[in-house]
């Protein structure tokens, strides 16, 4: 499978999570193998000579293509979490969102100065959670700071957001 | 790695998320990639020659593992999630928990007649979550249920909640 047949196994539900939202639907794509090796493939391609020591993924969704990733290069996983889910001593980072604030959390212990880190989510909107996630990340001194995702919607310039050490990289866009 | 080598690596957290219980915290063995290899390899093994298309994860931390092994055997990778979460048309199912009661979630054109399918979530403890997943996924009519864990605490005998024609396996004991 290519991108575009990819893109075609992804569902468009209208006014989800409200009014006026087309929400892009990975689901009916992760429920075929053929699209879950593309990702798998089209990631590896990106990151396999980056020395990528731990790939972070994002609760909940970004959990699930991580790991993947993490293993077909030999690396770690470590899960970034929404409040009070982690058990052990946590670095927490707020963030404003449309409506309020967010916090997210990072174990203590997840990451060292020696590390590499890929982050990974499945969707780039405007990226809030993605920078915030970073701005945990930086606090553990690591070597460098790659940022995934599998669709990125164009039009917010969510990518705009991150500082210019950071790579971003998108499997698909729209 | 072995069995007794990757429980060494799994962190025991003492009261949380209440008094009086003790956590087995995966993060400390999933940041470790030679536990990640032990968790896709032992799975593998499990479920290399059963047939199964699908491999559904129970939010969130059921997504770990089970998008690696779906990709590993060639199979899909499908979510369970709590209520609200996933965007199209949903079949529900609400069970006790030990305060009050919870709803969890599985898209209705996710599965068919046709699938094997493995559930999968990190830890069984009571069984609650699982037999609940376990009750959406027999909606489908699927040809046969594969339950899998990563940890199983064995005094809480949470696998006798399963009826006898669902196998249910798990890679480490407590």
């Amino acid at each position: 499978m290519n991108a575009e047949e990819v893109k075609k196994e992804i569902r468009d539900v209208v006014d989800f999570p409200i009014k006026g939202i087309i929400f892009r639907d990975l689901t009916t794509a992760f429920k075929n193998p053929e699209c879950m090796r593309f990702f798998e493939n089209e990631m590896y391609e990106l990151y396999k000579d980056k020395g990528i020591t731990k790939v972070v993924g994002i609760e909940s969704r970004g959990f699930i293509m991580a790991p993947v990733l993490a293993n077909k290069i030999g690396a770690g996983f470590v899960p970034i979490r929404k409040k009070g889910k982690l058990p052990a001593e946590t670095i927490d980072m707020s963030y404003a969102k449309e409506y309020g604030e967010d916090t997210i959390q990072i174990h203590k212990d997840a990451l060292d100065a020696d590390d590499v880190v890929l982050l990974h989510d499945d969707l780039l909107a405007t990226g809030g959670t993605m920078k915030a996630a970073c701005d945990l990340v930086k606090k553990f001194g690591v070597k460098k700071i790659y940022v995934n995702f599998l669709v990125e919607l164009d039009d917010l310039y969510g990518r705009d957001v991150f500082e210019s050490g950071i790579e971003v990289s998108s499997l698909l866009h729209y």
